[in-house]
């Protein structure tokens, strides 16, 4: 069973999003057991503060080592011979991706510490494996990064998934986006579905699959071709799409 | 005041965010309305479904258009007169950043559609102004994304953060990631504050914080080094960067 634990100052913003999603059922499933912590619980003031001025000045508060060390010693005193990986949510850590999910659903045991914009004391990073930030972009605090991280790595460990679901072809795991999808009805507000979809051919429709896949990522996101091994199929399409999209009116 | 709405099918998962974290404090200011609906309450079929098997086949279930429809021409009739920004939340979309939390916060009424892993029926595309990524990861679901998004957005609207905070200068708002900070106390646990920042010179500490920015910017994201302006002070202290992680026993 994984196991993760979560340092953050807003236990509660955990609340919702655990109980409904992925994550669980995984806890109800016993494929993961999960703690919320709030390190101020463990501040050694008497004031219960986290947070503290820079030195050197500047705007903002920093939050203090102290809390999340004894935060991080009482974890590591409940269990000291499972390894951790711990990690850290900040702006400036290394991009999250799907190759990193992958890594973490295979560990034993999972740190996450929430920290919020005005910052970190420098030193919690020695306390720390690895600094992740979910993207380009500034958030409020760590909390939905850390939401956004375990889902994508819970749903990677053995019978979370139903198998139907996890035998499925997402984007960013086959190396190109998904083609257009259909359902039912075949027409709606004047909208339909292509025809090769309705009509049994199944060597057609994995065809146009194929090349409709190829056509959305060549549109979209062409630097996930550049490092993909194209076939001879994935050849033609891709030369036919390129003459197509220069010229749609032929 | 700016609207968003959420269509999703698990709308508990947005209860403790959305109370907790800066969202629930705009709304407490009236900065912010915000409705979280189910589109499952839109469905025209008697057992309220929501998707279907795919046409040519395939695993896994697709959304379908009509919930979806219906749910957005549900709001769009209560407010005909404001434009809305129509975002879907999918792996094919373009990945979000600060430049689109920035131009998100300039909108009026916002529209977050949160799908499932399964897919959606390519026509609900035509229903949106934008179809957005969180990031090159799988995800169980839309509702982290556009929670995620939601914050990113909130805390750029003018009164949401208080003064102090928002003049701070934040990564990836600044082209830098910023330098290391310290907070009392000076030693902990033989860990100790660079002596710069102890001894009151400004000017030194400035110098110390642009080219540590610097120095974690050139080690850790080169690629936002490029796209940057550099100044005279900037380029000597890159150029002592470049050198000094060449040779770190000088």
């Amino acid at each position: 069973m994984m196991k993760i634990d979560v340092l953050t100052l807003f236990p509660r913003m955990f609340e919702g999003p655990m109980g409904e999603s992925i994550i669980g059922k995984a806890v109800e499933k016993n494929l993961l057991e999960i703690n919320v912590s709030n390190f101020r619980d463990h501040s050694d003031n008497k004031h219960q503060s986290v947070d503290d001025y820079p030195y050197g000045g500047g705007a903002g508060m920093l939050l203090k080592v102290q809390p999340i060390f004894d935060n991080l010693r009482r974890i590591e005193e409940a269990s000291p011979e499972i390894k951790k990986r711990v990690i850290l949510l900040d702006p400036a850590g290394k991009r999250f991706d799907q190759k990193m999910a992958e890594e973490f659903s295979e560990e034993e045991h999972l740190i996450f510490i929430c920290g919020h914009y005005e910052g970190y004391d420098e030193r919690i990073r020695s306390l720390v494996t690895d600094e992740v930030s979910l993207g380009d972009y500034v958030l409020t605090g760590g909390e939905l990064g850390a939401m956004v991280m375990i889902d994508a790595t819970v749903r990677l460990l053995p019978d979370v998934l139903g198998n139907k679901l996890s035998a499925q072809t997402d984007s960013h795991s086959t190396g190109l986006l998904e083609h257009p999808q259909y359902t039912r009805p075949a027409e709606f507000n004047g909208m339909n579905v292509p025809e090769v979809l309705t009509n049994g051919n199944h060597k057609l429709i994995a065809e146009w699959q194929l090349k409709e896949s190829l056509r959305r990522t060549y549109l979209r996101r062409p630097d996930m071709l550049e490092t993909l091994e194209l076939d001879d199929e994935m050849k033609k399409f891709l030369a036919e799409i390129i003459k197509e999209e220069k010229s749609p009116s032929e």
